[in-house]
């Protein structure tokens, strides 16, 4: 099933999608938020496959679908506990900056992030500052049910409801080598997108393996590929355990978003991921991208982003289909 | 104003609480949740008052108002920002801890936290770990209209609906000396309450002042006084100025909760406050009692909680009557 949220209010309007993304049918006669359907998903679910059955098969009023039209699946989501689940992109930025690993700190710490307003999947950036060294991390984004504290590893799977697409949008002019903000103790980053579209486990057939989704994530700025690195591989934990990692010590409310990213894959040779001009995995940040080439060349030339910039985000199944629809964000000047 | 949430489903019941906290009258004719009548504040707030006043003068029907039936105002909320708003409290632990303060680090940095369940203020707290060297850290909470990115200092009093008691959880045993997790990222709290009743700024008079309210915090550990820091003194940033601070680079959604604590007041001397027993101001929290006992006596005596403790956080006005009810913890074996 593929669920979509309409601007509208606050809190969107809940639709139903069909898997091609082309046709959307209303879900107010079910449910008329995604949080309202989380919130009691075992009454609500089966009416929304219902619904999403009949879309498929034409047998209910449908128009078309625009991602354009979107909010985030979540407009606002009550937390959002965020991990750098790749060790490769913190790894690889500490190295560039010379800086070492912080003392004690486990490479997947989950931070509380902001979650009270998220970008729409196409709404531009509207930088406060325009010497921000400003960036936009892609990756990924799970919305569970309610998650018991303690829950074992192996039932967190079930306890995850969506998955969607998720950009971070930093600014690393107020980044420290350590990953915390220059104050010391702020999340780095300012806001954050998710994709147009949130969709079940039970959709990616064999390309959700062990707790992941084992797709390749393309980014691109301005129409050229800056990476694709495969979601699926070189994670610190995969997303199953990181829900388990999240609820350890406290139980986790129905809407809870836990993301990852960016997406980072290593080189064949174990080190840094190589660009995609050199036939490697390419990177799902500029950070990253920067990093590489301040370590092989001395030189970071991949500029950060600037207005009039178009960032890209986007995953496709192994037919060449779109999967969530795009995070695509214009800087505005 | 005063308001109140009843335990009811994920979001309770708001009712309309006497200034004396007696009686109480439903607000659901008006607006079901606190959540919703924050997100129309100008449209709800005007009916709310006037069931206040039809309250006070006992022209509606109401019935006897117990704080034990309260969850917290706003039992989950979109966003929490804390700050060590009382940098004698950092100070003090870092001392005793023969800890340096962390590079950069200014003293009111404000860090995301949970935000999706608190517990109601008469819940009993449940340890997952009885080795855990637990506390509670009692400072105020404000709750937010929607606030616009880089807020005037000026402005920012004008976002402040509601005030309220606040506590956060903590295990000690999981705190490095520079107040972030062992793990290194992770906020140190477990989980926070709020106080029974949440009141608007106008109700405070006198005691609301630059920003801040000026009363004691009155703190006892079985029934005997741990502290009664005053609320309006030592700051290092007034309530008001760290709204705007959390507003700095990201507009705050209505409903946005910027806690601060625990209150610490500093002795005569200007150096760490001195216990309640020795005529100070004593301390909102067990772990800043027992750093001062670290460092004046070599020997911290005062026990975290343990089974069987019971805590309670109240603030009187200056005639002696609670404002907010009380935030009373069992701590369950």
């Amino acid at each position: 099933m593929k669920l979509a949220s309409l601007k509208h209010g606050r809190d969107g309007r809940l639709v139903v999608v069909s898997r091609d993304l082309t046709r959307a049918t209303d879900a107010f006669i079910v449910v008329p938020t995604l949080q309202q359907a989380l919130d009691a998903w075992e009454r609500y679910a089966p009416a929304l496959e219902a619904l999403a059955e009949q879309l498929e098969h034409g047998s209910v009023p449908s128009f078309r679908f625009h991602e354009h039209d979107c909010a985030a699946p979540l407009p606002r989501a009550y937390a959002r506990r965020h991990a750098a689940a790749w060790p490769g992109y913190p790894a690889l930025l500490r190295q560039a900056a010379g800086a070492e690993a912080p003392a004690g700190a486990a490479g997947n710490a989950l931070r509380h992030a902001a979650s009270d307003g998220f970008l729409g999947p196409r709404d531009p950036l509207q930088p406060d500052d325009p010497a921000a060294s400003l960036d936009l991390a892609a990756g990924l984004a799970v919305i569970t049910g309610d998650v018991p504290r303690g829950v074992a590893a192996g039932e967190a799977a079930g306890a995850i409801r969506l998955v969607t697409l998720m950009a971070e949008v930093i600014r690393h002019d107020r980044l420290r080598p350590d990953g915390l903000d220059l104050d010391g103790a702020e999340a780095p980053a300012l806001v954050a997108s998710l994709g147009p579209v949130a969709v079940t486990p039970d959709e990616f057939g064999e390309a959700w393996q062990g707790g992941s989704l084992h797709r390749p994530l393309r980014v691109s700025r301005n129409d050229k590929a800056l990476g694709c690195p495969d979601a699926g591989a070189d994670l610190g934990l995969s997303l199953v355990a990181l829900v388990a990692e999240a609820a350890r010590h406290r139980s986790l409310g129905a809407g809870t978003i836990v993301s990852a990213g960016p997406v980072s894959n290593r080189g064949i040779d174990g080190g840094p991921g190589r660009p995609v001009a050199e036939g490697g995995a390419g990177y799902a940040c500029l950070a990253e991208a920067r990093a590489a080439e301040a370590l092989t060349t001395g030189w970071a030339r991949t500029p950060y982003l600037t207005a009039g910039d178009r960032l890209r985000i986007e995953m496709k199944d192994a037919g060449g289909h779109s999967i969530f629809g795009a995070i695509e964000h214009d800087v505005a000047g």
